[in-house]
């Protein structure tokens, strides 16, 4: 067996989320009818394993994910025969023949995510699948200076989702930036960590929203983080503006 | 009866072009619906008139229309309810009362349309529907002298789709810009005149492109406009990439 890493891109808003479910279109789904169709139908299929799952609406500017098949094309063959079955809502970028230590999963070092808050007084058409809409003014110092309590490791156990299924919610968040982006009339929030629970980044931003707009103290970080209580943080931010932008497998400059 | 002009965006990408037909979703029947249920479901129902049709996947950034309905509400709270009744690719950016001469179709004194083409080597999941994809190399300086001789009061018959039913193919361009977008990757074509003809303006880029990469020579646009004749001009570029900037009544300042 052959075993490829793919680093892809997709429009996360006419998919289900990332993880196969029956009778809905699912990255995952979308991905496995392309690499069996190239593998010529092997029984059992090809499963593709991807560096995890994002929701329903959520986009990928770079995820990662593995497959074995039983004969090698080369790299850019590869590349080219996925495209060329894939829809147009993702994007292979990049193939790669990686040896059989490689787990798009287990090897992932960090991952970044970018989460994009349009500021206009309406919903823009154009925009309401791949923003979240926020029209409050928010105070960027105030969500830097709020920002800087998630860093370092942390027991994140009053953002998560109630549905997360993980054993611990103990992680490391290694850096955020937020920035606003004047031509775009935006808020851009990235994170940087070793792994994320289920919705976490989208409950860090509407938090953080809340500082920017006075309604939360920039101290509510630390006293909800100590908390360890969903209850206290209540919001969660739309996946429209949430996209996975890198993988980091320790081997690498960053992709963005 | 009160008249009221609005100017609204659309995302094309999920209707069927602006003109009603059976069994789709277009922005017109969108607009009828909301606006008759403001007008609280007269019989017969209120017309919704645009300014011109756009073809399936074509955009708008401020297309026009206009209504009669039998009470007065303020501009503003006619804009409010509106979007309130919209669904969230069509955006109503202005309402105004407006005298019952006024007529979004016949009062038009010109329009302008962007067209945006992407140069990446691969299609981009996120500009699919908001692009054409061209990756062959042009040549922004041959393609602005070509566009020259579009200039002015033309016989645009070689530049028509058949199915066009309009009395004459006479039409006069005012301006054409050519430029490229280095940020996004784009060349971005806009297009001012008194009116266009079916798909004309997308012929005329897919025109364009073939002079900016070298397949046609700059003085082909003289010798087609000359020769009358639709089979000249072989392409039509794709919907996706042209946006209804501005509708020009001679009484404002240009939106964009």
């Amino acid at each position: 067996m052959y075993r490829y890493k793919i680093t892809f891109a997709y429009d996360g808003a006419n998919f289900s989320g990332f993880q196969i479910q029956p009778h809905k279109r699912t990255v995952e789904q979308v991905l496995k009818n392309a690499v069996n169709k190239i593998a010529k139908h092997p029984d059992p299929p090809v499963s593709v394993i991807g560096s995890g799952r994002t929701d329903a609406g959520v986009h990928a500017l770079n995820q990662v994910a593995h497959f074995d098949i039983p004969y090698q094309l080369s790299d850019e063959a590869m590349r080219k025969a996925l495209n060329s079955l894939l829809p147009l809502d993702i994007l292979v970028k990049k193939a790669e023949r990686v040896d059989e230590n490689f787990h798009a999963r287990y090897s992932a070092h960090r991952k970044t995510y970018r989460y994009r808050v349009d500021q206009g007084d309406f919903v823009d058409p154009f925009k309401r699948n791949y923003t979240a809409h926020y029209k409050v003014p928010v105070d960027i110092e105030k969500m830097r200076l709020a920002a800087k309590d998630f860093i370092g490791e942390h027991d994140f156990t009053s953002f998560v989702a109630s549905g997360s299924q993980a054993k611990s919610n103990v992680r490391t968040v290694e850096k955020i930036t937020v920035n606003r982006d004047p031509a775009q009339n935006e808020v851009v929030f990235e994170f940087t960590g070793n792994g994320f629970l289920y919705n976490q980044i989208r409950i860090m931003v509407a938090f953080l929203l809340e500082v920017g707009s006075g309604q939360r103290p920039v101290s509510d970080v630390k006293r909800v983080l100590a908390a360890k209580d969903r209850t206290q943080a209540r919001m969660t931010a739309p996946a429209s503006g949430l996209y996975l932008v890198s993988v980091d497998y320790g081997d690498e400059a960053k992709n963005d």
